[in-house]
């Protein structure tokens, strides 16, 4: 139960549990301790504020404008950014035993224990403390955001006196414009920290509530903050509120005898726009917060935990035979549902919203790594993504435009739908973006045969796409269709031809757009789409130019890549990782070297396009070449690993992936946990280990080619499926499928049709043909979870 | 003699001559005034100071360092730039007649005439203008920076009153941190204003004199500036000066009766330095006034026209049949001569020191365009640009290192050495810079015979580059020595593999250092060189990769070039040019579109690696893609135009290399005067017209293949060759080769070989070969000179 030195957390099934207060994990713990529905997000923060790595509360799409500065400027480039900002503080409860403040880092700690329940949805903490002039007091908080009530979070806060009587104060507070930490700005991923960024417009309070209205400088949008309290204590307990420009503050002021508890339920509501005035806006939290003191905090866990238990009756994946995954990668499910679930329509971050990394950015990681995952596990919060996709079209139609483009080019990382990149050769130049944006639709429509979000959301977002792919690449005199001149997902390559990764995806976004749009003629003639475009587009992906190495027998990640001088990795020693902190870009584009899965990826997502014996020969290639500087390269590397018959290196992969927070591999978990590389996890176990692929359109099939690794003696995975819910178990030898609910469907098990009704069918695995080992460069070995690594 | 309207200088063929004022014109005059010594630089500013388009005194490689800003920073990115500040303005002189100040914007301006003499090395004012109280003054003067005297300017300037007897008050200034105009931020070719860079530190005066010490805030800089006068006038004239910190003004007064004439001379003297103490720099520049003084006014203008005198002896090229090219060609000699004459081991910048544009920084323009016409003009100036190469070296090799490669790799801007360049891929990646480098080396040798020069400076050049070379390309699995990911002169393409530009130029650093090294073998192996580095010089440079496309029968600009899409030339209308501010580079970059000789230049500086067949081709192909947005591209269209027999066009660029700042046709004339196409020009006239080429290494030969343009009826020019003065005449028909000073030689006329002593020697030219035409992109035809265009 007890976490190993040199972790932060405990293993259990169900829960992440920190046995112990350690302030060096502390930004690391804040982030995976974070609650969030995708609306409203809160760092783990402990309740009376200090110490902390870095306080975070945050509303989705909330951000400030910031100037995104050039040495030398160029035509197109974005003049403003976008980023995440620190809004009013809810979860702030100060505690004043006697005439001494509850801090940890004074005083003697008997105890600390906080626990992230995942089943309950909560974190829950309990603390034993003296004060330094030795009062002991136990605090008990449990602290929520509801996923049922969007605008809501809530806290319950309880001390109890151990020793003597004692004269407690809690100030319960809201505070604004906090005093936030520094940052090391010397790492480019390091967001850009912004100082005081919300001027007060309106404070209110009143008994035991308080109210404040502020506005951002510079992007002018007003985001209000209320809180309410309930208390119980004993006799004599006095409440007050105050506030003022940036703070709210409710005191309870209590004399308790020992073994008496001061219970405090504070609701906090949430509510930002950049349209409504102030008055509506104040009434708007405050009706969310008359709202949540009627379902009471006993109401609000209630429904916490039937909203849980309905998402994890089909999203929970068993692992049997390595409890430390088993927990990871439910953590991971858990944060992925966090980050998306309210989200409604709004972006959701590379971070969600448990950290200001990435400047609270929404990459291709959304529809690449994410959305597949949540339209098998919570279609509508995928289909709410895609809806945020079609909102910002006209950004994406103009920015297009800017470039000399047809069609729409979507920011390569953005909040709320402008280009905020400020170096392009790895922003704008990677426009497979779009295509992974149609890949998602495609992906989501499949799941779940909804045709009507085909053809009001999907229907636009590939023909806007395609449209851009037309533009952006051009016939050859062979013939051939080219895209020049773009970035692939490695982002130690930059502005090559005919990334493979790219063309291939662009290729797709070419069919499906051709093959929606037939499907939905009158709404694409709306669109402008006639049977002469749709031929274009046919022609193009038909005439795709897709290079292959003919000496190597191998696909070149873009055109003349295996031409490149081969990166010296016996050289590099482990401190020069990640790279990009420690070599010139310029060195790192022109040679052999792989931040993350890119021709791989391809593989992936394009399986159709490789033979079987294309694939190992590529992953082999690839694998001695890529480093992992990126989280977004073990999850699909563990995919293929396991497609192309490495189950042992796939298991490797799929424990870097998931244990990327809760063992801070990436070294920068206190800026967020890594949405992408959890959503992977799922991943890895659905496609890797359960070989899930999916036929395109709204009523193709899907199939299964499940494998377990050796060292684990069951894999148990559930998923949606066109209004059904699905269960495999792979065991060993043998995978059975399950129709937990809906009609009786078809699917292939290793290519064998199989209809599945009532009755669970169980299925042989074949046996597995042996491959020939594969090495990862000098020093890039995964951490081996595999029996004999 | 009066300019055409739209024209700002008169055509006449010794001197430049501004009619009259014309305040829209006023920056580019300025910069085409600008008079400079190389050390020394002052703008074409009026005496008076206003009004002004940039008012300008420069010192040679004295900056302020700025900071270079990121939006998303990187490893190896320069965070410091420097950038030229314009320091103490010693060119001021004001008037006050009765109680109005001389300012040419109020009151009535009969005549204003400026001429730049360009034998004399002055420019000469004459004003005639009544105030608005209407007394008539004539103002004349007369300034030079001297060309004998480094640290000295001096000015002449002498009032006349016409109608009335008037008391006239001439305030001569020394001022610093003058107050400068804005300047348009978005184009990012326009220079970072700085605010106040010189900090006070001394100030002195004296009857008719003063002293101003100041530093720079943050480069740590000492800067003297010092002036003296003697004045001559009416009895009664009265001489007080007085000093601040940032103001030295000497203040005349004085009645003038109608016809009278005050005169005053005004000597100054400049000095900088990062190492010498106040006293000594204050004394320094004391010193150098007094030996002026010593001089006189007379003796000054006499030793300046002696200087050039003996310059255009050499220098002089003789254009019969249009005297707007004799007049442009002159300026453009002229202009280069002060660019580089005392600049005594500092940089050349691009805009010498004529201009704040690109902040000062010299570029790869000075050894490419600039070096080879010194080595024949000045060679001394050459060899001390040489000399400042060889002094940064230990620069060069930091930066290597930084960058993970061998040897040296030279900044792509700079002033005094470090890397200031803020946008990599058109940085960082150029790295031909250092190929470039060498070839300057190479060609100073061959056109002086200098072997000292060679051993104790060119050797180390070129072995530092050759190892650059070695360790940034590699051999691929065919034995061919790649370079990838570097960036060719063409800035519209980067990042790309084996730049055909890049590889031959590196070919030739790499058997040039080679051979240097086996001629100079105690000095190599004093450098570390040994039989087995030489040998893989050699090696790589004979392995050397020179991509070809056999579909077309051209050399791609770089790998896949002309697999690019062509750039919709149709539809680019005039004002989108230049394309650079108004397309983004990413569309620039996988297109094929040039903004300047890349492949072309190759062909000039490489012309044994191309087959005149080859050569026409190429340059068919390249003219139809070639937008020429940078001034750097006419000259060497022009010289390859010639050598393919398009005599026509080649004149026609001729035109538009030589009149780029008489004619502002870059339309940034203000930003100072383009040395790289001034000196282009000379080139285009010897190496074009001429046919001049020299066989690499300190005894090799030199020949000529002239032709005379149909427009022309004679082109004579001269040049230094190892010890000799040659001169060379183009005639319809034939041409002569005088030698007017030095030993018998032996040279090549159209591939005769000829044998030239005291006697002239005149030889037939052989008639041409009809070639079919080419083509420019539309819209970018040059401007037609010859007849019948």
């Amino acid at each position: 139960m007890s976490p190993d030195p040199g972790r932060a957390f405990a293993v259990e099934p169900w829960v992440v549990r920190e046995p112990r207060l350690d302030l060096d994990r502390m930004g690391q713990v804040e982030s995976v301790f974070a609650l969030s529905n995708g609306h409203i997000g809160l760092r783990g923060n402990l309740d009376e504020g200090e110490p902390h790595a870095m306080p975070g509360t945050y509303l989705n799409s909330f951000y400030e404008r910031r100037p995104l500065p050039y040495a030398e400027g160029g035509y197109g480039y974005p003049e403003s950014g976008q980023t995440i900002i620190n809004v009013t503080n809810g979860k702030l409860i100060r505690l004043l035993v006697e005439d001494e403040p509850f801090d940890l880092r004074y005083g003697q700690l008997h105890r600390h224990e906080r626990v992230l329940d995942l089943r309950a949805g909560t974190l829950t903490r309990e603390v034993e403390w003296a004060s330094p002039a030795g009062r002991v007091v136990r605090v008990r908080s449990t602290r929520m955001v509801s996923l049922t009530q969007r605008a809501i979070a809530a806290i319950c806060y309880e001390v109890e006196v151990l020793d003597e009587p004692a004269l407690l104060v809690v100030q319960s507070e809201l505070v604004a414009n906090e005093q936030l930490p520094g940052r090391d700005e010397a790492d480019p991923r390091v967001e850009a920290a912004l100082t005081d960024p919300l001027v007060a417009e309106q404070h209110r309070s009143a008994e035991a509530s308080a109210t404040l209205l502020h506005r951002t400088r510079r992007s002018g949008l007003r985001v209000a903050a209320a809180m309410d309290h309930e208390v119980h204590g004993p006799d004599g307990v006095k409440v007050t509120t105050e506030a003022t420009e940036d703070i709210g503050r409710t005191t309870v002021i209590a004399r308790l005898e020992p073994g008496r508890t001061l219970r405090l339920v504070k609701y906090l509501a949430y509510g930002w726009s950049s349209r409504r005035s102030l008055p509506a806006l104040h009434d708007q939290v405050r009706a969310a917060l008359a709202a949540a003191r009627y379902t009471g905090w006993d109401g609000l866990v209630a429904e916490q935990r039937q909203y849980l238990d309905e998402f994890w009756e089909t999203a929970d994946v068993e692992i049997d035979g390595d409890a430390e995954l088993q927990q990871a990668v439910r953590l991971a499910t858990f944060h992925v549902l966090q980050a998306g679930a309210r989200a409604e329509r709004r972006a959701i971050g590379a971070k969600g919203l448990t950290g200001e990394g990435y400047d609270g950015h929404t990459f291709w990681d959304t529809e690449t790594f994410c959305l597949p995952v949540l339209s098998h596990l919570a279609p509508e919060a995928a289909a709410d993504a895609l809806r945020w996709r079609q909102s910002i079209l006209p950004l994406a139609y103009e920015r297009a435009e800017q470039l000399g483009l047809g069609g729409a080019a979507f920011p390569w990382r953005t909040i709320r739908g402008q280009e905020c990149s400020g170096y392009w050769p790895a922003g704008t130049a990677a426009f497979h973006i779009n295509a992974d944006i149609a890949d998602a639709v495609r992906r989501h429509v499949a799941a779940t045969g909804d045709e009507v979000f085909e053809r009001e959301v999907g229907l636009e977002l590939v023909v806007a796409t395609a449209r851009l792919w037309r533009s952006l690449g051009h016939h050859d005199s062979s013939g051939q269709f080219r895209i020049d001149g773009v970035t692939g997902p490695d982002e130690y390559t930059a502005i090559v031809d005919n990334n493979v990764y790219t063309n291939l995806m662009a290729q797709q976004n070419l069919r499906v757009a051709a093959d929606t749009a037939a499907r939905h003629a009158r709404a694409a003639a709306r669109l402008g789409v006639n049977a002469e475009e749709m031929a274009s587009w046919r022609d193009a992906a038909k005439s795709m130019r897709i290079p292959f190495d003919d000496v190597l027998g191998v696909h070149p990640q873009a055109e003349g890549f295996t031409n490149h001088q081969v990166w010296d990795f016996e050289a590099t020693p482990p401190q020069m990782y990640p790279l990009l902190l420690n070599v010139p870009y310029f060195d790192l584009y022109r040679k052999q070297v792989i931040k993350q899965a890119d021709l791989v990826l391809a593989m992936q997502l394009r399986p159709d396009a490789f033979s079987l014996e294309q694939m190992r020969r590529n992953f082999a290639y690839y694998e001695s070449l890529t480093v992992r500087d990126s989280s977004l390269s073990a999850c699909t590397q563990a995919v293929v690993a396991a497609w192309t018959g490495h189950l042992d290196l796939a298991y490797d992969y799929l424990g870097e992936a998931a244990l990327v927070d809760l063992d801070d591999l990436a070294g920068n978990s206190d800026h967020g946990v890594h949405i992408a590389s959890m959503a992977g996890t799922w991943t890895a176990v659905v496609s890797g280990f359960g070989g899930m692929r999916m036929d395109a359109g709204g009523t193709g099939g899907i199939s299964f080619a499940p494998r377990l690794p050796p060292a684990l003696s069951r894999i148990s995975f559930g998923l949606r499926w066109q209004g059904r819910q699905l269960r495999v178990e792979i065991r060993p030898g043998e995978a059975e499928y399950r129709l937990v609910s809906g009609p009786p469907m078809r699917l292939h098990h290793h290519g064998e049709p199989l209809a599945l009704g009532d009755e669970a069918q169980v299925r042989e695995i074949p046996a597995l043909d042996p491959v020939d080992p594969v090495e990862q460069p000098y020093g890039r070995v995964p951490k081996g979870r595999h029996p004999g690594s």
